[in-house]
């Protein structure tokens, strides 16, 4: 009920509309859940609900590409199922969300896939996709992916370069997964630390008796992940696979991704909102409690200059999205790993506060601009996983998924009174300046002023398509341009020539 | 007659829109020189001409931000004005052009801009703006900058760290000129090349008998552009001025500005037409009137790989726009230097190719999408230049500066059947896949297959804005950030956290 | 009976003595195999055998880290044992030589190693030493390698990271390895390829019909060493190790030694004279056999300014060490892979020839000066295998392991006229400027003018100690700055800062 | 009586030797001034002093390369002369010291030159040399600095790219310096900070009321060094001169030579024991006379990480050599820029404390082994000055300047019992491991256990040779290599691989 009076049609009036190219004074209007009409001074039909937005911004609703919601992960279950997870979401201005399923070792991708769908469809407060995670490899894997791409609305897969004897692959079959993302299209997500080291690490500080919250950052320091994030283009340039890092953490990591953009390699990376915020003093603390909260993996890195590095890398656009990898755990099941820190279950809440911490150190803070915020938080999303520009941009056409913005408003973070789960908060008392105040979904006003009007359940699955423009044209052309000469003999000139462009494709910006 | 026959309302159908961000099928509808719709199944007045565009790009008119038309320069004249240099550009798919008005050194800054004003208004074919030299520094620059900006539609202004004696500044002048840009919110072009190493350059090389046009790549190598872009974005970091840097020609600076942008350096490069296409090896040419036509400054750059490294640098975003740096000469004038090649005329013709020619390179070549290419040659201009989204996109109520582009088409370039003037091309026999097939400025039909339909005085002069978004609103949020705290006696941390902060605020990324 | 005679008194007389220091006029004397004098009149017993080196250079004897004598390998055995191939190495100006032994998996390397000593002792003319291959892993390798450095003269061990299935080791093992090398003073020789990608490459060109030498660079281009270069510098970081890369082959794992040494990291590399020289372009010659014997690995890359980039890596110190890694098969050998590159022995020779021609691609190219030959030649390789100033150094007592060079000599490199075994050379026709005129090995004249006088088996294993300074002593010290508070509750700060300094240690040069 | 009497025959037993390439248990045996044997068991006339080192070091004394004795500047004379001065240095463990001799605009290079050797050839205690400052440009400079050399025994002088209006060169003008300190082989030192953009930032700074010592940093910030550096080497680098520069103080500085290096080019680099050790957090000491005590340029830098980068920088030969760039003011001088921080006389003392320091902060650290420890105090300036191996090592023959060393031994610095003048120390309380216990200059023992017994002006001016093979030697053959071909008509080809040659030498290490 509440759902279907608030899908009527609605007029936002007097903000400025920022997209990621520019801000423009315009009204919007919406309408059978899609944007209508952009523009001043515009004719529509009586009886909307008139949104005055005079001094606001009108956002497109934010996208977080990394959720884990009703996850089952190192022996405890994340605190936010899809309802609280999507309905803070929307509290904190995102209309999207794109949730992991993890298989196990040898579980079939594709029933894991149909159990959450069947959970989450009947939860989800907003649209969402998934990522399915390959963590092993093999002909029936292969060929889940296929059928996952082909009929299930799934576009991204999510690989792992740790997590050894669990869902770490190994160099060669990481090669291979990429090949086959490349052939059906796919966005190949890769987390990057090297898992034999983290691993030999993890002995190695239980051994010297350091078995606190530190040990997380101790056994598996930055230079694992500059390690593996090299590692990692290296393999998908020889697959020719467009390549997308997760959890970017760490300025190393930061530099060798900046380095092989240089390179003319096709390269995007993601951060999350507490890698840009947060840095790894507080795995020091005193407080177990506080310490354990922070346990993520890559660790909060203890180099406090991270988080203005990483803050800046979205602002040139070295890296691309900023996801919360919202997977919200208690303080009691943090617990498990009092006396051993790599039983600690790795992660951090996040969906409801990304886009004003983001404004907050981002914006305010001066390293972005409010159009690059709208790109890293929500339309560069849309270009990448193919939704581009039905979500991620304010135009007549596009889904009705917009959120009011106030730049003057100001709240302060607390585990108080949040949406999210959970009793743990990393951004405890931080004041935001930058909240939204009304978030539409689909055309339908779901959050105004604190107040939720939406349903559970209403929330829609987006399936998306393969080879998005924005990961595979330039390489589908740079393939195209270096096709394989056929090897005459007698002809070794025209050979060399072939090979030498092959080969130096990517690595010399030939 | 033709031109107002030509203004009536126009329909481009079944074509793909191409723009920045992303490419889709949808007509487009002009009319009074705007575009009125872009969509599919559009509801349209009776009577539009019909544009066919099946299997046809439909971009944004290119603008070309570096044009010499009439100029007179090193005892010469270019073979150009703005009738025939600007109906090459619309013959070239380019619906607007910046071009340079170069005082002498003492000479008004103003009555420069009077004159080329009074001589343009009459001739442009399409519209046009200009950047203003500032070849010489003191109280009255500065005032008449101001008054340029303020009055003229003036916002940008080029800067020149060669041409010693000439135009140079020192680095104290362009010190107190980037300050006063950013005060006033202006553009500041800067041609970065070290003025007296170019000067000892030169004389070293024809006392050691050199004198040829190979003479310009001795006297002027790649080092002396990397130091002095160096210098100029430092300069520009401490008068903490956005700064353009123009004719980026080379690997060695690319990799300067490249390592700026990590820092978080305001910076913007242009690169030209011919810097991304060709190489130095033109000036040991047999032909003493081949060489010489390459003349440029920068020169083109010996190492072969210059040219796919900058083409990589545009498709990367570490450079942002594509000039053609439009200068034409004739062989007989370039003959001035037959004996001394500093006295060949610097400059190449390009206005009518550019589009022609990144097409071919760039995105042919695997370096760029559509959508890049859509950057580089409209869309970033027009951001830089803050005319977006009026021109640089195709959407309602932009200007109707509308290419249609034959992807499949293709033309040989050559001298032969040049709308512009002069005896030289130096893309002279290459053959370009992709070609513009109709122009349309200002909703005006000016060019179709071949067939010109614009009459001499009908651009118009187009005054742009300063404080553009697209380079000072993150600069002015820093500002303010950074601002300089009261200075308390007894409150030395405070001071010292203060500093830091501004002195390393684009330098460490803090 | 030769041996002996050259045994006497020997004056070397009116040469510049070169040392990697510097260059000064002296004579030399020599008696009981050690350099008693060096100086201008000397006051010596009669009865020396007089040398005039007048016009010429007195340099240390050559010490070749890497040669393969009497080696079984991919089904073939290298046609030099070591009588020829230390003879060879005198011919050209080298004293001593270090062997490699490369155990099978599971093979004791302990027999191997006495299996080596057995027929080496009774046939080397000239000094040797032996590093040995830890090509698998267990705790019988561990105690293995405790004996042969405790008791049998070896300090160095090489790792591989290719040659999967073979003697490749995995992350995890190599990570044990480096820190045993650590605890026990070894030197830890790592070859670094992705030998995970290099077989995936190998099955990609089979597939593509590739199966011709080419298809040894295609498989395995350079970005699979830089990445496992990037890789093994981390592991040795982790592990507190001084690491020493071996055939350092391309210019992108040059950067990242440079890097490395940069950031403080302990990191020394080896590379070899056919790196340095030759470039991939052989793998395209019409002449299989031709291109078959330029197979190597890592391969000769094809970007045809690799030598000179490596050759100055030498002259500046980012490369420390160029060997020959001499692995000499016959034409009819390489033949094995005629159908199957993957089949070709591996190895080209150059034990003969590495001196001469270090000296006119580095010296007479102006890459280094005299002193720097001789560090890289020699006197480096005597400070990181513990032998210096005993060998690598004109000074009275060193081992007299001299070498009279006649830097305006010429002779024209061919396999008709080579002492080293086999029937290619891959400087065939090189003209060197820059010869050893006579040769002296531990006080006996073993070479002159092409003469030889020294008996089979005359040359000495030479036993090596632990713990070299070169590589040790400031890892020792830093150790000892960074060593891990206790950990005190309560005491938080302290804490963090030990660790802080722990992690940080090499990264940031803190 | 004393001195003549310390110039008896000297045994020093039972210490390690160390030279900047190893380390070794020796006896040292000196007669006349000069070492005469180095070993154990040593033949030795009786008589001889014996200094009992076991447990010591014996190293070659310290070269100061950059002192500034008896110095007018600023409106300051600097309170050590070459008497106080040189014995301080020699109670330090240094036996050379090199001074400046900085005329005034249009003074005469050779009368200022006379003018110190009359003052310091009566005061010296030690061995010293002069640098001589190009301050000025003209054909009268030219002819001087060629007598100099010729006849004066000076082989380096120093040029500044900072103090505008006073000392500072343009462009064009260093150009022609380098060019002629190449033709006649000298030392070409230069002080890089971007003298212009130092001058603007003074203005803005006391504009904006900052005028306590904090201005120092604030208007000559590390970008200012970084630019300038790059600016030197690119113009030393087009002048075909090696450049050596003085006073590196910055990461960012130390970049830029790292690069360089790495490209090939021929630089060296000098820092100061102040910039390894302290940052500029001194500059906001609330005590004025504190903070203007550290009044020095380049500035010391507020980023902390610097000491340790520059200390790193040292131990992995990026820089090569730490002088003391000892310039002492008493409070009192320094207090004459009370209310302007311009006119604070730059300077710090150093001459005494610099080996202490640099054993402490580099041996102690862990950034260098104790032979690194005697390269960047003693044997790398020996070489680059030309005076090695006389100078700056253990060996037959050589100068007997050597130092017992106390590697247990420890001290507490404090002006309170220092030789040096003046009523500043900036290293007070440091307490450093690692003193000189015996200073030997030139045979005579002059410093025992805190006791001197040398008279004034029993030390030598040294005179200096040119073209130093360390920094000449690689050069020159590279120039031949690479000499111009002879520019045939009709052969093109060649011509334009010579250009390439030449234009690319340095660049691209071809």
């Amino acid at each position: 009920m509440s759902s279907s009076s608030a899908m009527v049609r609605i007029l936002i009036k007097g903000g400025k509309v920022v997209n990621d190219d520019c801000t423009q004074e315009a009204d919007v209007y919406i309408e059978n859940g899609i944007i209508q009409q952009v523009g001043k001074e515009l004719m529509i039909p009586g009886g909307a609900k008139v949104i005055d937005a005079s001094g606001k911004l009108v956002l497109p609703g934010g996208i977080d590409t990394s959720v884990h919601l009703e996850e089952s992960f190192m022996n405890a279950t994340t605190v936010d199922d899809f309802y609280s997870g999507t309905k803070a979401a929307l509290a904190g201005g995102t209309t999207m969300v794109i949730g992991h399923v993890l298989p196990e070792k040898n579980e079939s991708l594709l029933e894991a896939y149909e159990k959450c769908r069947h959970s989450a469809d009947s939860k989800a407060c907003c649209d969402y996709a998934l990522h399915i995670g390959v963590t092993w490899w093999g002909p029936k894997v292969r060929a889940e992916m296929e059928k996952l791409v082909r009929d299930k609305g799934v576009n991204s897969f999510q690989m792992f370069m740790a997590y050894k004897d669990m869902f770490m692959l190994r160099d060669s079959e990481l090669f291979q997964v990429l090949q086959h993302c490349k052939d059906i299209g796919a966005i190949a997500r890769v987390h990057a630390e090297n898992g034999e080291l983290v691993s030999e690490g993890a002995k190695e500080a239980l051994d010297l008796g350091i078995s606190g919250p530190e040990g997380i950052e101790i056994s598996r320091p930055e230079e694992l992940e500059a390690e593996a994030t090299h590692r990692a283009i290296t393999i998908a340039n020889r697959a020719h696979c467009p390549i997308y890092l997760v959890n970017v953490s760490s300025m190393s990591a930061g530099d060798v991704v900046a380095t092989a953009k240089m390179q003319g390699k096709v390269v995007h990376g993601e951060t999350t909102t507490a890698h840009t915020v947060l840095n790894g003093m507080q795995y020091y603390h005193q407080d177990w409690s506080h310490a354990a909260a922070h346990v993520t993996v890559p660790p909060l890195r203890l180099d406090p200059n991270t988080p203005n590095f990483l803050m800046s890398l979205l602002g040139n656009d070295t890296l691309n999205v900023v996801g919360s990898d919202h997977r919200p755990f208690t303080v009691k099941q943090k617990a498990m790993g009092k006396d051993d820190f790599t039983k600690i279950p790795h992660g951090l809440p996040g969906i409801q506060d990304r886009m004003s911490v983001i404004w907050e150190k981002g914006v305010i803070g001066g390293k972005m601009d409010e159009n690059r915020f709208v790109a890293v938080t929500s339309s560069n999303a849309a270009k990448i996983y193919n939704l581009y520009p039905r979500k991620g941009r304010i135009i007549p056409g596009a889904d009705a998924d917009v959120v009011v913005w106030d730049p003057e408003g100001s709240k302060i973070i607390s585990v108080e009174n949040q949406v999210q789960g959970g009793d743990i908060n990393p951004y405890e008392g931080l004041r935001c300046h930058g909240v939204p105040i009304v978030t539409i979904s689909r055309g339908r006003l779901v959050y105004e002023n604190g107040m939720f009007t939406c349903a559970e359940g209403s929330g829609k699955f987006c399936p998306l398509r393969t080879f998005p423009d924005y990961l595979y044209k330039k390489m589908v052309q740079r393939e195209k341009v270096l096709e394989i000469p056929v090897l005459k003999k007698g002809n070794i000139i025209e050979k060399v020539e072939g090979w030498l462009k092959i080969n130096q494709s990517c690595t010399n910006l030939s």
